[in-house]
């Protein structure tokens, strides 16, 4: 198996600098959109012939050294008990915002086995197919991000009810978070359980966060997901977006791997980090609209800065945009591999 | 004259931290929706007398430190040639997005006595009506900034545009960033010998660079804004939104204050900046929707953090939010004054 991925999780000597892409499997492949043309986008993360499909396209197609099961962060939202739609338009939408007591008490800690089988399905199937080629990575939504679709309804610009109820309801706001960790920590044992081997948790929204906020109360929910996970001999990859100024309490999470996003300055990343984690990222998706030279020096710009880091998983520091010329793409993972190669 | 502000700027002893609020003309004040309701958001900008009564209000309700011109950071943009609309739910619109040689060729460098005279009336009405009560702030968008609404031709969410513009046509994106800072300049001279006492320079899209294109591709003509105004003995404010990662760059832009938002851990800022500049912010505007002790609490860890700063001057780490109830506002201001006092 090529295990570099694996082993720069864990810090161990690979002969090359690994790399996936966050939306790896997606739009700006022509071969994602065939299969999407004929579904939806529910109905595709639900399926698991297709979203086995569609997780393995990019490892044949870009040459990526891991592969990120195919679903959405909202998964394990609809299973507490909300309604979830996706448009085009306005990304999800979900039914009946929660903010009161009567409506955090309605959800559900759900069984991954009984409401999510078709994840655990593509999983296996995923295992099979890959037949060991890449590892396989699992992944879910973080506590604070799944919160605030929670409360919002969807996205947001200001997030200004989900900080309302932090502010003016600490105590119901702390239900819902015991609540949405729960929910997180099974359903990733569940994902490992059926053959993940790593697990990614995506806090997208970490970085509308003051440090006092972030440490203060969303903090503790991010440590007992890495603690719970820690048994199971999987790596766990905490993604905190925009987390420059939150990054050194991130760095004490206790996950194996830090993602980064591309704001963050990666050579004082790996100076914060140290060797408590490796840490994963962070070309700006945008770089790869970029001429080839260009692409090329940006790389290098990323491997030169990470260097000293326990481990490095090269990736962007955000997922890849559907715009994005196919041909940039595998040439970005090309250059990664020649650029690292140590031998 | 309450000078705190200006002292502050300068990093000379003030007895208590003087604080004002980015948007704190705006529609959270029944005031300002009033004068709002009787006409639309460009004409109240280009009307000095209703321009100056909005800009007035806040000093009066919240007993702020200083007043900040009413206006917009695209005013000069529609000075160069563009079409410029406001939509409620969209936010701003001009009219085709410049991507083209030719697009830039067509932009001009304003002359402000011409074309936005109106500001500089504005400005000469509130230096008469403030009666030195406290100093007038003026302003502008950053060239980053306002390039971004040029090549966008309003919000974006990835800048994709603008992006690929710098990275695939550097030679064009530079003839337009000097083209945009030539206006800043003399936008911004304009309003300092109409009466402005201080001037900020909003780049409310720092934030969304990377470290290496911030400082290679941008940060130059912040440089350049900066030295350019230093020979007028007014202090200049540079406003870098989601500024965590690129701080260690900003510090050196030659401003007289730093102001950062409230992602910024301020503690290390203050560290960071040294004694190199003043520092203003950052308290989360989402804060003001909190009770008063948790107000309190957070108005004091602000100051607590910035403790050490060459001069300090209080303020929300992004603009005032709409739905603020007023009172909360006013009970901020005042915990700023009471807190931070010294005598």
């Amino acid at each position: 198996m090529n295990d570099t991925f694996l082993k720069a999780c864990r810090g161990e000597a690979v002969p090359y600098t690994p790399v996936w892409l966050m939306r790896q499997a997606g739009r700006y492949l022509k071969e994602y959109q065939d299969v999407r043309s004929k579904v939806d986008f529910l109905t595709l993360c639900k399926t698991p012939e297709l979203a086995a499909k569609v997780t393995l396209q990019p490892v044949d197609i870009l040459k990526v050294d891991a592969a990120i099961l195919f679903s959405d962060i909202l998964i394990p939202v609809e299973a507490m008990g909300m309604h979830l739609e996706f448009t085009d338009k306005k990304g999800p939408i979900l039914g009946e915002p929660v903010r009161t007591k009567a409506g955090v008490d309605k959800l559900v800690i759900p069984d991954t086995e009984d409401s999510m089988s078709f994840v655990l399905d593509t999983i296996k199937i995923l295992r099979r197919e890959l037949e060991n080629r890449v590892p396989l990575i699992g992944f879910s939504g973080a506590p604070w991000t799944l919160a605030t679709y929670i409360i919002e309804g969807g996205s947001s610009k200001n997030f200004l009810h989900t900080k309302r109820m932090m502010y003016q309801n600490p105590g119901l706001f702390n239900v819902l978070l015991e609540k949405i960790t729960a929910t997180v920590i099974e359903y990733l044992t569940a994902q490992i359980k059926a053959g993940a081997q790593a697990v990614q948790i995506f806090d997208s929204w970490a970085g509308i966060l003051t440090p006092y906020d972030y440490e203060n109360v969303i903090f503790p929910y991010v440590k007992t997901c890495a603690k719970a996970l820690k048994k199971f001999d999987v790596p766990v990859i905490y993604f905190a977006n925009d987390c420059s100024g939150i990054l050194k309490i991130v760095k004490k999470c206790g996950a194996d791997v830090i993602g980064v996003d591309w704001r963050v300055d990666m050579h004082e990343a790996v100076k914060k980090i140290g060797k408590k984690a490796s840490v994963q990222g962070n070309l700006d998706p945008c770089v790869l609209f970029a001429p080839h030279d260009h692409i090329e020096e940006r790389v290098q710009d990323v491997l030169n800065n990470a260097e000293g880091a326990r481990g490095h998983i090269f990736n962007l520091g955000h997922g890849i945009l559907p715009e994005t010329p196919v041909e940039n793409a595998i040439y970005m993972v090309d250059a990664v591999h020649r650029l690292s190669r140590k031998d």
